[in-house]
């Protein structure tokens, strides 16, 4: 029998449709922003998906378990982590929906025709590198330079694969909302539906999920905020709906 | 006596400070945007304010009244409302502090010299010109089309007359987010500050007030939303906070 679990791993039950996940918690478990931008992103029956920065596979596996999404193809720069989350396919039964590529997102069109993919979908990492180094003026020009470029990347990247009028689903940090639309805009990924997620209702938000599509007409909608706590300090009605069971295990442990 | 009043027009009690304020109901009375953009503006004592398109002149009043300004140019483009503002100022006694200038922003440093601003406020029109047009493409485009120098105009002339560093303060409808974003960032007037207006707590907001800085660095900090009512339908403590007042006679007409 094939050795399914590496040295610091897990499995655990996602709680939805029978399925399970390894992890590793000495490198990181997925959180609610993996669980929200699955929920957020639209797909249709058919319809070919690809995620940038796949990480454990949580994304791709809870599109194939709650979305039915019949062909997910996602990129995972590093290696060992793309072996873990291949493993995680493996394990559901999955491999006929959900390949995992170990390749760079910049060069994603050598791996799936452009213009071809009706969803991508992102949960991109939010920390900027360089944001640890001392001089507070080399710091800022270094991250602005890089936030740029992986932004940028990321849509660029999401513009080539994407058929006309595609979806790109992300999910990111409020604080960089002006570095997202100013981008998006640029690489005519036209932001059309964003929802902010508020701890509580009378908090500002500390997620974003943003709808953007390629060549799409320039109009935002607001969806009403997801509110995660009620002024009691319970979940809401709305994330229990999207945890989809009332034991939420998972989400208790990495929220 | 001078005549204070020309016909339809009609003097309401701020209940701020003592201020009055001529208001023409045929044109148009000042809401809630003009009150919660004034109460968002931070304004020092001795610092040199204009406005963009003052109307009834509600926000220099509200700046005067309330945050002690010390000198307000307001810029209004119709001749008849900027009379009125200027009847409004006499009013008040306030043609020390506020001057009403029937003028076009676009040409604002022929009035106002250049780089010497402290803060700028606008709450600009929301209503896209040519959006009764039925040919649904002709109409988008030039919408499009006038969307961009409106907006392109007020932040050219708040970037021209602020100093550096200087604040531009501004009310607008969220559904133009990523416009504002997109342009504010080309004009180099860097969005630091948003606070989203919700009707409810979990209701998408309607209303937003954004700082932008001046040549400031890319950060951008999100308020608490500001909330309206409260889930009983009453008004929230920081609604009457913000009105200064129990008694909020003005505010229930116009809201």
């Amino acid at each position: 029998m094939k050795k399914i679990l590496k040295e610091h791993e897990r499995i655990d039950d996602l709680q939805v449709d029978g399925l399970k996940i390894i992890q590793n918690p000495e490198w990181f478990c997925f959180g609610i922003d993996a669980v929200i931008i699955s929920h957020f992103t639209e797909v249709k029956r058919g319809q070919k998906v690809v995620e940038f920065g796949t990480g454990t596979g949580i994304i791709p596996l809870l599109l194939a378990g709650k979305k039915k999404a019949t062909k997910i193809t996602a990129f995972e720069i590093q290696e060992d982590v793309a072996d873990m989350a291949r493993r995680s396919v493996e394990l559901n039964d999955l491999e006929e929906v959900i390949e995992i590529l170990h390749a760079d997102l910049k060069s994603a069109d050598q791996h799936v025709a452009p213009n071809s993919i009706d969803v991508v979908v992102s949960n991109p990492p939010y920390v900027i590198s360089g944001g640890g180094l001392k001089n507070p003026d080399s710091q800022k020009a270094l991250s602005r330079h890089e936030i740029a470029c992986t932004l940028e990347d990321i849509f660029k990247s999401a513009y080539r694969l994407l058929r006309s009028k595609g979806s790109f689903y992300m999910v990111h940090r409020p604080s960089r909302l002006v570095d997202i639309m100013a981008l998006a805009r640029n690489c005519r990924m036209e932001p059309k539906v964003i929802r902010f997620v508020q701890p509580k209702g009378n908090k500002k938000p500390n997620i974003m999920l943003i709808k953007f599509v390629k060549d799409g007409n320039p109009e935002l909608k607001f969806m009403d905020p997801l509110i995660v706590y009620e002024a009691s300090g319970a979940y809401t009605k709305e994330i229990f709906e999207i945890y989809d069971s009332e034991n939420i295990s998972s989400f208790e442990r990495n929220v």
